[in-house]
């Protein structure tokens, strides 16, 4: 029996944006230390009757704040190493697996990142993402290059970017903590301004699911600086992440009670 | 309010090996010219009320096959660019859905590969691979650094490697078809016969969710050959297909009526 002629793409549509306050939030936040703060100061529970399946690590704190529902969704412990489940598979998974459990009206990836000082990008700037895009999926195929780099634009949320006085920037993703010299050929054709290693995975299964993403990313370290990076972020990774944990908190408060469209 | 403590360690368990013979087996393909013959071959046929969310391209072909029941999952077309959705992240979601929704006895990851000509490797050959790991996920903090290698072993089938002759040999996953010096460093490092751009993904999302996993790869390409991948990877496209599809119906004819641990 021949197979049905697949006919999916015609029933793609666009985000849809509701006509009504943002109601479900959830953060998608890869390390422990980056949630724990705004866990504390939006004072959300850990879940125990998980929503997720059996023996993942995955972790959700959950709570209302002001008229939010707020969630904090993170990979958690690899279960044999002990080590955040940092990079695009683990947060492809819990963002694929949160927009189906909780279906939010906005998901938002709030990290640490690292930035380039020729971009301006200075340690502890936090960075409203325009785009993303991977520079780690190299396919020399055409039309599976435009695949492999992946870009997409984040929700456009003007009136918050200028009310926060927040940097604008594009933001890069690679499963790599350092960066080669293929790697840095992506950054720059990605014009980017700040590097991480879940965003533009995160993007890609929200773009799969009709749901708005925003990123917040907050510079560790410098990546076209003396330091390097692994030292540099473990240096300034409680500071920074103070810091944007006052960003998110900010975008929260902001968020409440708007529309998307009014964001 | 503190967060409850994570005890989800504890409640880790071995991949349950069920005494009762095979009876759901998911392939997970990434091309669909990969899947196009085994579908086939196999006579099944494309489910068109997915068991998978609405908007993704995803496909799922379902039949029965003497007593096994066969679904081939396959990533499917990306919806804007129409290319196959290879690599990790696609590999990754497609994975947890499909044992979340199928709840299979065993996965099969079948698909092309690179293969290297210095651990002797040949066009056409189809390799069951008995480890994978991540070549492009440098981390470079100590214990970090593990978990982005993310090895992983493939569910032991020592009697049907042996009754189907089929060669053993590491696989390695990168999302790049292309090789960088960094990457070869981590594949050498990984001991690698063959490369691919889904296995370590699935190996990762398999063991999560203890699920049993095997790795069928066809060599298209050789890595360590004088021709680009991208050339020869296209030149050898169909009739390396036809190699791996007629592994695959060896594997399943052998998996029919047996227990995991006959295999």
């Amino acid at each position: 029996m021949a197979p049905l002629q697949d006919d999916k793409a015609a029933e793609v549509t666009e985000v849809s944006i509701p006509k009504r306050p943002i109601s479900t939030v959830v953060f998608i936040i890869a390390m422990q230390k980056e949630a724990s703060p705004l866990v504390e100061k939006f004072q959300l529970t850990q879940e125990s009757n998980s929503v997720f399946p059996n023996g993942v690590p995955w972790v959700r704190y959950s709570g209302k704040y002001k008229d939010l529902n707020i969630n904090i969704v993170c990979p958690g412990k690899d279960v044999v190493l002990g080590v955040d489940s940092v990079g695009t598979v683990s947060a492809s998974l819990i963002t694929y697996a949160s927009i189906q459990a909780l279906q939010p009206d906005l998901v938002i990836n709030a990290g640490t990142a690292g930035g380039f000082k020729a971009k301006g990008a200075c340690i502890g700037d936090v960075y409203l993402a325009s785009d993303v895009a991977f520079h780690d999926r190299r396919i020399p195929i055409p039309v599976f290059d435009l695949y492999g780099v992946g870009t997409r634009q984040a929700c456009s949320t003007p009136n918050l970017a200028k009310e926060l006085n927040l940097k604008i920037g594009k933001l890069s993703t690679g499963d790599s903590l350092d960066m080669c010299p293929q790697d840095e050929t992506a950054i720059v054709a990605n014009d980017a301004t700040v590097k991480d290693m879940e965003g533009a995975a995160i993007a890609y299964v929200a773009d799969l699911l009709k749901t708005p993403v925003i990123f917040l990313k907050a510079v560790t370290d410098i990546v076209d600086g003396n330091k390097p990076t692994s030292e540099e972020f473990l240096e300034n990774l409680v500071a920074v992440t103070a810091a944007l944990d006052r960003a998110a908190t900010q975008v929260v408060d902001y968020i409440n009670g708007k529309n998307l469209s009014e964001l």
